[in-house]
This record gives structure tokens, sequence and C-alpha cells, in this order.
């Protein structure tokens, strides 16, 4: 083995890590593996053939030392104090200047406090978020740095090798200091939340209005991942229809319980906004959608107690058509919310974050990648300061079209009782953002009446407060 | 001055503070208050009257040596590092067994840090809910006290006293250990931000659709609250269409800019609701609204690129009727939510809360009071378990009945462009809790198509991972 010789060092040899590698290695890089797993180990360097561009190790000094200088080592492992473990595994090891990349989904602030402890050690530290999942791993993801960007040079030419790939432009790019390339990841997984909860609920609508069979989903979803509605999601919608189960006669979806796990960046991503006074309420909803599939006992009993609506009658061509343009209206909104977060976490932590960049390096390779990027991209590079996409002259008449579909599919949806909580709430941030009085005056005098908490007027400048009732 | 002989202190003489202390001595217990604003503290000597009985001091250690052993003392500042400060500046007059309450809605987990540190020292520390605004606070608030129960004991005549009473009950009960008062009083107000965003799309339904001048809004409000609706936020809302503009000839609510303030308890609800996953969509939404108010400038531009759709007609008789029934059911649904959070809290933090005692002391006195906590409480009485009132048979028939208007209401909302966001949260969150079958199956075959990240079967135990496509 060719010691000192390996361009570059993966810790984690998950199924992402070690599809990772293995992209690495076809970039003609030379990669390293480390896992504690022996299994991971030997399966990584069986896979990868050629030991001299591809191998492994248990152990962490032949791990390290395999590296050439300044060691570029990416940790692929899950948020948390099992990073901070690696980290410290790592340290003996390093040499000053050596850099260590976090690939995984570690909350903002954990990059921040990481980035500062490993500094005053000299090794270099950023985080960059990677989507994608196993097979963007392997034949190219979308990756998301942020952070020191004088390491991230040393990491650029194989970064930029391995990623994604929008016609013939990589889909990674550094995205400003500190903690960025973690924070725009977890947004992307917010967004990513939205739009699956939106397909999930569009695909219950279709189902129980009109008795879609899962062939006839395959083929609607099939015929819009063809058209504007053309994404990542809705292309392995299509395919998850057409999945047959090994185990029974059925049809693979029919038999997977309707009970969602999350692993906590759609989490992070609405409680950031909050903190950042963002309304995402897309995001939100879909980690309540989450929530309430969990507690399936209590929908069980739920169920039994309360009687549904019948469902109005309604052409399948009609739903179809009315739902395609509800999607693509709620897909706009999801990025649109996502995006407004982004430009204010931009400002609050000084990321300088281009929205046209982001939505760029998303075109291809990560889990959000749609047709409609590219559109957004080209709002972005028209008009680097809009605050919200909503307010983009070229959205206007795509949003403006679908709305009377829209509006028709959640009032359907409201008579029949099933449940579009994800669309419901596009409809409602559209309709309350878009309205330049809104009655939370009410809400104002109500505050300033039980709590004396004053109020602004429209009519001149201050701050008042009224004895009510006086 | 009888110095050592006032029963009760007070730090924090604003509006609160003074009339909490007003309240303590027209209860015949001698209190004593400190702030360091010599203004407020004049302002609560003079409108006291007799100074054996309600007196104040701007200096700190006058205020400690005032008060009878063992000492109790409510803090009622601002949540943070005022809390903090307001403990270290107390600190060195107290002597070992003295009593500190925190009245303010400090963040539970500051409430736990606080009480240990202070147990160190010998001090006793429990936090308390008190919500009822000025006015509750002067005539008699909701308390909700957790934490040390052997320090409560000395408090808890006092509290009993100047508390609000509800048919003779008085709306105070110690609650449960460690912070379970300033938690249960964080969720009361995001029930409350859930309500008052509630109360005030439905006047903008009301005003939009059918133009109800501020005259008939009144009379519409006034009534409901005779009815099923009877409640705080409903009274003082009927209240606020009456009043006229000090400063213009018109009515005082339409001179309020429609930009809502928050203090951060309904964002802190909502944010730990989702570290709890428990889902609370309709807090989530007051809480999206206050931010989508906030952002006045944008929604100006805005809304001079959309169209609005034309409102349906709907008589005035039918709008008020469906617009109450709405308004009930949504009610509804926020007690839901918040009392699901707190069963769930409950269960995760060990504060063994009885929903039963917390919707009694509810009944009166706090911002949330309403009828319909006098049925909450019933039914908890009937069922401490229950885990959602939603599965509470004294519910079901409550909330079916409302359902055929609160879909009307609902489906012409979304046809007006009208928001109603908490409403139209309400409905979701009730046909998703109340379906057994939800779309999430096809959530958990994404999230296993493109991560690998597993998924339960219907039909057998285990957990499953399926190569899609292959």
């Amino acid at each position: 083995m060719d010691y000192k010789d390996y361009d570059f060092g993966l810790v984690g040899l998950g199924v992402m890590g070690r599809n990772f590698i293995l992209n690495v290695a076809d970039n003609n890089f030379k990669a390293f593996g480390y896992d504690l797993d022996e299994e991971k180990v030997e399966a990584l360097k069986t896979e990868g053939g050629d030991l001299s561009k591809v191998s492994a190790s248990t152990d962490i000094k032949t791990f390290v030392q395999a590296l050439s200088s300044p060691r570029k080592i990416m940790l692929l492992v899950p948020a948390g104090k099992i990073v901070d473990q690696a980290i410290e595994s790592l340290l003996p090891y390093l040499d000053e200047d050596d850099i260590i990349i976090d690939g995984g989904n570690s909350f903002f602030t954990d990059t921040d406090r990481r980035e500062a402890y490993l500094k005053d050690k000299g090794i270099h530290f950023f985080g960059s978020g990677v989507s994608g999942g196993a097979e963007g791993a392997r034949k190219g993801p979308s990756i998301m740095p942020g952070g020191d960007k004088e390491a991230y040079q040393h990491v650029k030419p194989i970064f930029e090798a391995v990623s994604a790939k929008y016609k013939g432009e990589p889909c990674v790019a550094y995205l400003g200091p500190k903690s960025a390339g973690n924070y725009v990841k977890m947004v992307h997984n917010g967004i990513e939340y939205a739009m699956m909860q939106l397909t999930s609920e569009i695909y219950d609508l279709l189902k129980k209005s009109s008795g879609l069979s899962n062939g006839e989903l395959h083929q609607v979803y099939s015929k819009w991942n063809e058209g504007r509605l053309q994404s990542f999601l809705v292309e392995i919608t299509a395919e998850i229809f057409t999945q047959k189960d090994d185990l029974t006669d059925s049809d693979l979806v029919d038999m997977i319980l309707d009970k969602a796990k999350q692993k906590g960046t759609g989490k992070w991503t609405s409680q950031n906004a909050m903190d950042l006074g963002i309304p995402v309420p897309t995001i939100d909803m879909a980690v309540s959608m989450r929530e309430i599939s969990a507690l399936k006992d209590e929908r069980i009993l739920a169920d039994n107690l309360y009687n549904r609506p019948e469902i109005p009658s309604i052409s399948k061509e009609e739903l179809i058509e009315k739902a395609e343009q509800s999607l693509y209206f709620a897909f706009i909104i999801a990025y649109a919310q996502g995006l407004h977060q982004l430009s204010y976490a931009s400002k609050d932590y000084g990321y300088e974050l281009d929205m046209a960049t982001i939505a760029r390096i998303w075109r291809a390779g990560c889990i959000i990648r749609a047709g409609l990027l590219a559109d957004i991209a080209e709002a972005y590079t028209a008009d680097k300061e809009v605050p919200n996409l909503l307010l983009s002259p070229s959205f206007v008449p795509k949003v403006q079209e679908t709305l009377p579909a829209v509006r028709d599919m959640v009032a359907f949806a409201a008579k029949s009782g099933i449940p579009v909580p994800g669309l419901s709430s596009a409809l409602s941030y559209f309709d309350a953002y878009t309205s330049s009085k809104l009655p939370l005056n009410l809400i104002q005098a109500q505050r300033d009446h039980f709590g004396s908490h004053t109020y602004e007027r429209i009519d001149r400048d201050g701050i008042f407060h009224t004895e009510w009732g006086a």
C-alpha cells in the first residue's frame, strides 16, 4: 500500500460513505476509508477493487497516515456526539493545516463551535451539506460547502469532480462563511419534507376521491414528471407505484405502514425559522404530519369515533388536472418558504448567501432537484435581492395561473374530509403573504387590552396604549 | 414601618407586579414591593394607601428585611437574564429556607437550572405561571405553581386568596414537580396564540365577505359570548369593536396597524412540541401568522402583483351561523392540541400533570378562560388518561355537529382568497388525526428509496428495506 498517497479520507462507511468513496475513486482521486466496523471496511475494499485507488482500515492511525498533506478528511457520520468523538479520535494523528469536512447533517451551531475549537488547534474545519441519498453519493450528489474558504480550495477539485452536473456545471459551490453549508443543507431538507408531504397528500386525494389504482397513479406521476413537475421526488413516486412486494402478491406501497420517521433536519428548519421570525408553515405542517402519522394507535381510536363526509363526485380528468396545478403551486410555495428563510438567515448569521448559486447547485444531484429550480435560479439571477420568490416577476404568472385549481382542490378536500394540510397551508400562506391588510390589528388590540402591550397606528408613527373600555 | 412584618415580597413593579401586590393587600396579607425605578415604587405606595399594608422600596436590603420568615418573594420580571440578575441581587440578603417564586414566563429549562442552583444555597425556588393580564393580576389571576411542593405550602394561602375564583373554587393548584408551572403556562400561552389568531381570522372572514360594520361585529361577538363561545377573548373582542379612537373620528380597531408582536411563549410552545414530537399545527400557524403580519412591506409589494378572486355571495345569517360553528370547533382543536402536548410533556419531563386540574384552574382568571373549559375539566375528570380531547366521548358529538359548517367555511375561504390558516389547520389536523390510514406509507417508501431509511409493514413486525427498481 502506498502510504501518504491517498488524496481523500472518509470516516463512516455506511451506504452513503462507501458510495461517496467509490465516486471519488471513479474520478481518479485515491480515497481511503475508516470505520470501526470490520465488515464495512472489507465490503469497501472488495467493491473498490484496486487497493491502490480505494482502501480502508479499522485503524485510525493507519487511516490518517495513508493520506497526503494537507489531509482532507470528510466525516459522514450521524449528527451529534458521534461527530465530536470522530474529531477527537482523529486529532492525535493530524498535523497543522489538515482539513476536516463535516459532510453530515450537523446542527449549524455545532459546526460553528467545532470550527472555533479546531482553529485553536491549527486544524481547518468546515461543514458541507451533501444531498442525493445513496445513489447521489455514488453517481453525483449536490454538495453545499461553507466555512473556511482557504481550506475549501484544497477540496474543491475533488468536490467538483464527484458532484452531480447540470448541463455540465458542477452542483457544488462555496456558499459562505461559518456554518453556511450545514445551514443551507438543513433548509434543503425542510423543503424536502414539504415536497414529500405534498406528493403524498396529492396521492391520497387522487386515490380516495377517484379510486385511482397504483397502475394509474404510476401513469399520472410519470406523466407529471415529463412536464413542469419534473423532479426527483415525482420520479421516484412514479417508480414506487410499480414496485411489487416480495412477501405477498400486493404492490409494495400498500404494504408499508403509514408511520413516517424523521431524523430531525425538518424539525430544525421549522424551529430555527421561528427563531428568525420567518414563516415556513408548509414545512411546519410537514413536520406535524410525520408526528401525527406516528400516533397510529390514537388515529385508529379516533377514526372509530367520527363519521366521514361523503366525497363529492369529480371526474378523474378534472381531478388529475387540478391536482397537477395544485402540486406545482405548492412546490413553488415550499421553495419560496425555504429560500425566504435562507435570505433572512443570511443576514442574521452573516452567511452572505447568493440565492441564485444555491438554486443552481440544487438543479441536479439532490433530493429536491426539479425543473423548477432552473426557473428559480434565473429569477434570483435577475434580482439577487428579491426577498421572496412570490415577488419575482417571472413567478407571478406561474403562480397566478394555478390559483383557481388550487382553490378548488383545497375546497374539495375540506368537503371530502381528506386532509391536505400541506396544500392548504400553502394556500393560506399565499393568501396571507399577498394581503397588504391582515386582521392582526385585532390581535394587537387584544394584546393591548389585556396586557397593555401597546400598538402601532396606520396614520402616525409611535407606540400607543389605550385604556380600553374606559 | 414594621420591619420583618410583611407577608409577601414582589420584585418588578410593572403594571402586573403593582396590581398583584394590591390584590395581595386586598386579601389582608401585607405586601412589600421592590423595583429600581423610583417612580414605580412611589406609584405603588400612593396607590396602596396604608403603608403598613403595602409598601415598596428601591433598596434591595430594605425590601428583603421587611419580609417575615421564611421570606416569600415573587419575581414578576421579563424572562431571561433579568431573572438571574434579580436572583443574584437578592441572594446576599436571604436566609436559609427563604422562598423565591418566578411568576414570569421563564423558559422551563431555565427554571430547572435555577431550582438546582438555589437548592445548593439552601434557598427554595419554584416557577409559577400567572395569567390574566393586568386586570387579572388586580382582581384575580389564574396561578400555575409547580416545583418545590414543601415551599409551595407556605405560599398557598396567599395564592388561594388572590387567585380568581370559579364558582368559589380558587383557580390555583400545585401542578407537579420541577418546571411544571412554567411549562403549563407556556402551553397556556400557545393556546392563547391560537385562539387570538382564530378570533381575528373569523373577524376578517365576516368583514370581507359580508361587509359587517364594527357595530355589527360587536353584536355578533357579544351574542357569541352569551353562548357556547363564552370566553374572555370573545368578550374583549366584542368590546374592542366599540372603542372610539381619541385621535380621529374612526373606530380605534381600524386605526391599529396589522403587525402583531410576540414575546416568545407561543414560539416556545411550537418549538418544544416539535421536540416532543407532538403536533400543534394550529399553534404553529398562529406563530407563522404573527411573523407574516410583521412582513408588512413585503405584503404590500405582493398584494400589488396578484389578483384576488371574487368572493362568492353568502347571506349574513348563513355566514354568521357557520362562523360561530367554525370558531367553536377551532377553539376545541386549540385546546386539544395544547392539552395533548401537556400529556406527553408530563411523561417526558416527569411533571405528573393532572389534566382535569389544569382545565379547572383555567376556568377563570386567565386569558384563555372560557365556558368550554368546564366541559374539558369534566371530560378529563371522567377519564384522566385520555390522550387527546378528541377521543373524549363527551366531545365527539360537540365536534361532529360542527363539521359540515367548518368544511363549508374552509372551502368558502379558499375560494374567496381570505386566509383562514388557523381554521384550515384545525380542520386538516382533525381530518388527519381521525384517519386510521394516512398516505405517509408513500413518504416511508420515498425515504427507503433514496436513503435506505427502511420501513415497517402493515402485515408483520420488523424493519424492512427494498432495493427499489431492482
